[in-house]
């Protein structure tokens, strides 16, 4: 850097974390990150349906939010009550959902008008990874509660409100991913939502559900949103069309009262989300979102039935898995003596790239033994290779598996 | 609300802005916001860039930023490089290149690294609306330098450089909209452009230059960009296609040396921007976008001459305006008798929208007889009966103009 060149170290604020670095490219065998898999992209029928949508209405792109207003394209939001009601049981109208620029920027707006340094939040104890720094960045304190097979454990959510309720504190908010939990891939009972419902009723708590997978699930079975179950009206609900469409088009929705709709729009400094993703998506899902959700539910389950082959065959009893119900990945647990951390680093500069169970948790060391691995991306035989890369090198480094591909090592 | 019914305005912060009301569709005489001209809207070209591009590479939206990584869609990118070089003179590469959602996520992003409470930033007098509620909630202080005929008066602006040093202040950045200025529509001359940057070096401060409107100039003339001037790398450049192609596309970019992305990357935490978007862009500009740009501003042109004649027709000599040389806005001054702030209002509950003096600048009284007139989007038959509906009212409130259509009243 020449002398005379100005240097913005010395004036962008101290507490911003550290610069991104360059971009290089995916890793060859890349099991993270909510990508899709490509051959599901329903390509023809999106072309169609932008030909359509842009012949009829294309000169409203001349209007800033076109004729919809700042909540987003009218005709979207009119499928997704329609959608709503049907999949998630949800009764709302069209002035109650917020179309944003993916459910990221949703997440994002509600965390603006909600949370505040000092706050406490009520999460599942294994968790989605984009949320964690997210609220190390707002100065708010996540507080797990455990899940088993049915989702969040209700009698230690209770346990965890007593407590905070001792010390004087109300969480902000409980932030639940009911359906298709984020990483664990379980679908919580009605029961439990009533129950979350009741609990959240009686320590005064709002409730964010993320919905983002629940479209993905293989036999389409799934209990009503909490939202639906809730009579308060208390809940946020945030949903997506990166997993059940495409991940790079950013159209997520925010369902939720319009007192908090109100305020979110405020906060909406954008001038409006991406109009031609939401025009493609209008004028799409009336007519394919169905099918084209069964279809790629088929394909992910046989991606996932091809990983359980190859890590049973790869990593045998050393590989702890529950099978899960649909979504894109699976939360395997490895021997206690496999420090996921240090092999997520080490397969990551041999091209495997997976998520480490500590960015993916705040419970803390037993979580150090997990990884996510996302299948739906990959190839099949992208999947097979790449796990028994993942293997080799496990062994290699800690010793486990001791039997790979059901041959001694 | 039941007693029932979970209250959210006991759990949102404390300091947010008084929520949003309800959309109630656009006025019949829309004179507001950078709307563009719906006929101008090149469809046809539009399907055939989606439709090529989709088909190409379709498949790539299963994967979040597509190939490309962060810094938004490749082709979009080189685009730019290449147009921003002829255009503007600015040499960069496509790493120096970040595609935002719109140019208000850049700004936003900017703001984000750079403003804290307490910080000062200098600003031209008058000034797009949009950026003054950005600083009252970033807790900056905007002081503003005069402006004639050639942009912003860099006399002005060493004086308040100097009294600002003298209380010890440096201000955080310089705001400068020097091509097209928003409101006042006038080009910065090179002469100008060069001694800003001197005056930045001098008192080292970084530059933000937002050039928005800079593809809308009538004869294509304009000095190049003060990013392409500045020897010492302290501007960051906010460019957009929400002028040149379309509002509702929300595609806009920083240029800005990495130091700077690197840190915009961070705090970018919606997972890329609109991926359809800036595909559809990267196919559409190397081949529409000169020729495009060109008809537009024909088109542009001759809807401010009918704007003039009606404003000559109908205020006569009671609207006092510089005629621009570009942009898709006229900012007009009436006679002191008349509050523009009150005339907006009253004329808006009459469907004729024009934005008022005040809230377009903070050089003080002086603005309240100003409004400024967005004429890209209405017809000109609804740009001659808005102005005849506009001078009614302002006739009816304020006594002026004393003659309407040549004919006293």
């Amino acid at each position: 850097m020449s002398t005379d060149t100005f240097d913005f170290a010395t004036v962008v604020r101290g507490d911003l974390p550290a610069p991104a670095g360059k971009w290089a490219g995916y890793p060859a065998f890349n099991f993270v990150g909510g990508h899709n898999a490509p051959e599901s992209i329903p390509v023809d029928d999106l072309i169609e349906a932008a030909t359509t949508v842009l012949q009829r209405e294309g000169r409203t792109l001349a209007t800033y939010k076109l004729e919809s207003g700042s909540l987003g394209y009218l005709p979207l939001r009119q499928f997704l009550v329609e959608k709503l009601k049907r999949h998630a049981g949800i009764e709302c109208s069209v002035d109650e959902i917020l179309l944003t620029s993916g459910s990221l920027q949703g997440m994002d707006l509600i965390n603006q008008i909600l949370l505040q340094p000092g706050d406490t939040v009520v999460i599942e104890e294994a968790n989605y990874g984009g949320v964690l720094p997210r609220f190390a960045t707002a100065g708010a304190t996540p507080v797990g509660v455990t899940c088993d097979e049915d989702g969040m454990d209700m009698d230690a959510l209770e346990r965890t409100l007593a407590e905070l309720a001792s010390t004087g504190k109300t969480p902000r908010y409980i932030y639940t991913i009911p359906t298709i939990q984020n990483p664990t891939a379980t679908i919580m009972t009605r029961a439990r939502r009533e129950r979350m419902v009741e609990l959240a009723k009686a320590y005064s708590v709002p409730i964010f559900e993320d919905e983002c997978y629940s479209d993905l699930i293989w036999d389409g079975q799934r209990p009503p949103a909490v939202y639906a179950l809730d009579d308060s009206s208390r809940t946020i609900f945030l949903g997506t069309f990166s997993k059940s469409i495409a991940p790079a088009l950013r159209v997520g929705y925010v369902v939720a009262p319009w007192s908090v709709l109100s305020r979110l729009l405020l906060c909406k400094t954008d001038a409006g989300s991406g109009a031609l993703e939401q025009m493609v998506l209008g004028e799409y899902c009336p007519k394919h979102f169905d099918n084209h959700v069964a279809h790629l539910n088929k394909l992910l389950k046989a991606k996932l039935d091809v990983l359980i082959e190859a890590l049973n065959a790869q990593f045998g009893t050393a590989a702890e898995f529950a099978v899960p119900k649909g979504g894109i990945f699976l939360w395997v647990k490895l021997p206690t003596s496999v420090d996921t951390t240090r092999l997520a680093q080490i397969a990551n500069a041999e091209q495997v790239a997976v998520n480490p169970g500590a960015e993916w948790s705040i419970e803390g060391d037993s979580a150090r033994r997990a990884i996510r691995i996302c299948y739906a991306n990959p190839s099949t035989d992208t999947i097979r290779q790449g796990v028994a890369q993942l293997a080799a090198i496990c062994r290699r480094e800690f010793g486990v598996p001791t039997r790979i591909a059901n041959v001694d090592q």
